[in-house]
């Protein structure tokens, strides 16, 4: 059966026609006003509508960045979008005027699921999904099954706290792993260090212009790339700070493969070995005990229609 | 169905027959000398053989203290007893000369699971078990799953990491929650305290005898009980670690009830509500989701028994 | 021997004639444009000479914001004025056109010398003082000599680290000791708990007209005042760390009292109970050691006129 | 004016008579039953006898375990021997029945002083002092004065607080430099990280001939002189946090030079080199303040002698 895969980003809204081995066969994408839920109804209908014409498909689904609800019909509420309580499935569903399956889920959850069913993580039972973009999302996987939580909220991994009275964290507390393990922790340190430690970074600095907060993550990567050491320190420390949370999540759940994605993750090899390294070095009962592997993502920005449209068909 | 249900300590097996409500109709047990696998097989065979005398039973569930294989079938590895990648179930299925279904399982994820299925998180899908005694043990169920891990070594979630550079733990490790949120870790703080702040103490030191050495947990609860306020103050920062932790484990699993167990809740009230406090104090998203309820855990030390049998039927 | 204290601040000048029991025997004030030192110098002479006019001096001391060179000449770097190197003792001295001594010294140490002096250290020997406003600023006496350092930027009390990987703080660095004990860190947790718990928080969301973001400092301490147990909690939660950082200092420098001052001193002993508390607790080979007792200043507004007066006679 | 120093130690007592230049001139030592304070000081005197037969001496210096009264005539408190309170200078003093002013310091203390005056810090006016063997201990000089405290127990740098909730210490509290800048500490990671990644300690799992437990400090230490990069990336972490605790005080006292010594300086530039990156890079206001240099200690075992001698002159 094929599926329909939506994308709910808050400046436009891609969807694809997704089959059962994770192929997109068609894909369109629109435009869209973020804030106004009604408007982004009509965007999910028309791409839908779009796809439908050609291709004949058996679910929708939808990835939304909220937190959803259990039977996969709402977004409770959602940070960036007015969506609170929201029945998006219905509302949808309704514009389409026809009754075939609707199901909404978080979008990090979906491109986790992605990952899991058809990517780098496609042979495992269990699996740990960190991305590392601006901030940390994620997704678990037990025993086979997506970890939505109890009350659609689980898989927060980004605000497990990794150090007491820590960075303040935007979602108000102190301390989470995304203060410590996220793109926009790399660039606060890279910041922080090229003002503290000018010589060390010098190429860095050169790279932005002279500018300390012109620094970037893509820029301590390609620095980094290029050889530059003090660049190379800073995805090492970040990698310490994803394998060291990665141990606690195991001693947790005991994952089969931890993936890495997001756009930190084009460091490749120079983030993932001190991620791996601070992991095996964390990892209670070592030596006792199978290891979980590393992995970089594979399925790319596509991961979230991949994964809302296999999990409709669910 | 009924099952047996075996509980393996390090100086006694318990067993008992179990019904599909999770009632004991029968129960035995016999001292073993710790250490000789051989031995124990040989225990756990005479008192399945006791029970089965009497009873008709459909399956064997054992509860060891370490590292179950995926499979159920072996111990990779324990701690206090020898068994090193040890085929426990078929070592005593061949005692009992029968063929019967034997499974084994870690002790606390058995007791966890009788907790979900006919203790205090009875009508729950998603749990997250805490067994606060000497160590810190637990049991995750998700998705209405118990949680064993890929390799069979999930649910550890006293090594959950709390505190960089923290308190060294016997796992290896600094800063496990185990050191914060334990019997032991209560007991360090109270004789810290005790030696640091003499004067707030003093109850505790008399009910001691005058020897800090001599104050424990239960001496502890009951100097709270009695309206000892420094008591009281040592088990609220117990629960204050309690709850922060479990608000972690909520980020990513998002459970419907904490149950706390284990000789340390015996403090009930006391060591509960500031567990609670801090929990939903520290849980992200707050007032935008559903929390997790906190429940003491109704088992008892049956809790091994009743689980494993329970599990062995599944 | 009389001598000038003059308090430069960002938008005022202060000065008075102090004599050799600290009292101020004449004082004036003028607005002043910040950001320009040549302008500055023209206030300071100005005020200066209006004392001066009426008053037999013999010294000339400079309270500023800034690093002081040791031989006490120069600002040798400020934050918020354009000093870089700025020799401001012969720049006013060549305005005044006199050969009195003049002096330049750190506005905190300055403040710190007259509580140490005259205020409520007076009889001490060694001190530390902390100045809890929007910042953590002090000042330190050893031996009965105030400590600049050896290159004028000693006593900057509240960037000495106490959290790992902590709170970012204005300096670059992470974990300063002005970012948990400040006023800014007491409205900081105040607006967090406020969101977080705002059941807790009621009154003091109450008395900020219902916007969290209207909480201040020293409404927390009036409605602390009024017995609002959630404030009372803030303040105490302020005094640990308070507490619990002076004995940091004190393992170093064993000081005879600790002087606590600043806006938030307001609280009295709210505050101070709490930090006292903390202290004797983390005080190491306390039983073994004399306590240093706690005091709140009580210079007030004018112990940079007086301190830097009486350090211009030394 | 020549005087003697006599350094007493829990096994043995050793004694010179020093010049005003630092130079040992005569030199003895006995043996002595630690524990009993009378037949310490009957040795003490012992050993000055037999220096004064020789040498025109105007005064006596001892270095002492312990906290010592600002008056210098006193051991308030000792670890490992048994003075309370004890007037150990007049207690010699009757036995050699003499005039001669007698004064006790601590030994960190006089051992800091040595090198203040003549050893690594002669030029300095302000110094921390960091003597790093199995503990933390250390001297300050603040403007060219000892810092004893003012009851004497000041310069106990080893139990400045670097880590809430940290490593418990011998001390009662937790989280001490002393736990994680000692040759302790770097045992106590060696030896874990040897049994958590077996790997790459082997070449220092083999120096110890197989037993992770026999590990020692100058084990990682010669391995890291011959290259080993596990041993090197020990040192590094000891270093990086004497460095970065070393910028704590420097945040206070501003000093010149901050001097290492103690077994662990036998590492010499393997751990000089990161404490002081460590150091530059974790100071506050860095680029507007003159950064303290590192230097190793000079006056080795017999510092304690001279400092004492030279103290007692003073």
């Amino acid at each position: 059966m094929h599926a329909i895969g939506v994308d709910i980003g808050g400046t436009k809204i891609a969807a694809g026609v997704v089959d059962e081995f994770g192929n997109i066969l068609a894909q369109t994408r629109v435009a869209t006003a973020a804030g106004d839920p009604a408007s982004i109804d009509a965007s999910i209908a028309q791409v839908c509508e779009i796809l439908a014409a050609e291709h004949t498909v058996g679910a929708i689904g939808l990835a939304a960045a909220g937190f959803c609800s259990p039977d996969r019909t709402s977004v409770q509420f959602a940070p960036n979008i007015m969506w609170r309580d929201y029945p998006i499935a219905d509302k949808v569903r309704a514009l389409l005027g026809t009754e075939i399956p609707i199901v909404v889920e978080n979008d990090a959850n979906a491109a986790g699921w992605a990952e899991y069913r058809f990517g780098a993580a496609r042979e495992a039972t269990d699996m740990l999904m960190l991305t590392i973009g601006t901030g940390l999302g994620g997704a678990l996987v037990v025993n086979d099954q997506l970890v939505r939580g109890r009350y659609g909220v689980g898989g927060e991994v980004g605000h497990m706290r990794v150090v007491p009275n820590g960075h303040t964290c935007g979602c108000g507390h102190d301390g989470c792993w995304e203060q410590y393990a996220s793109g926009s922790a790399l660039v606060r340190e890279a910041r922080a260090m090229a003002i503290k430690s000018p010589q060390r970074a010098q190429l860095l600095i050169d790279l932005a212009g002279g500018d300390v907060e012109l620094i970037t993550g893509p820029l301590v990567t390609t620095a980094a790339q290029q050889g530059d050491e003090f660049s190379q320190s800073l995805l090492a420390e970040l990698g310490r700070w994803i394998g060291e949370g990665a141990a606690s999540v195991a001693a947790l759940l005991d994952p089969e493969v931890v993936v890495i994605g997001g756009g930190v993750a084009a460091a490749g090899n120079l983030l993932l070995q001190p991620s791996i390294d601070a992991f095996v070095t964390s990892l209670p009962a070592r030596g006792h005990r199978v290891e979980a592997r590393f992995a970089l993502a594979k399925m790319g920005n596509e991961a979230g229609i991949v994964g809302a449209a296999d999990l409709a068909r669910q």
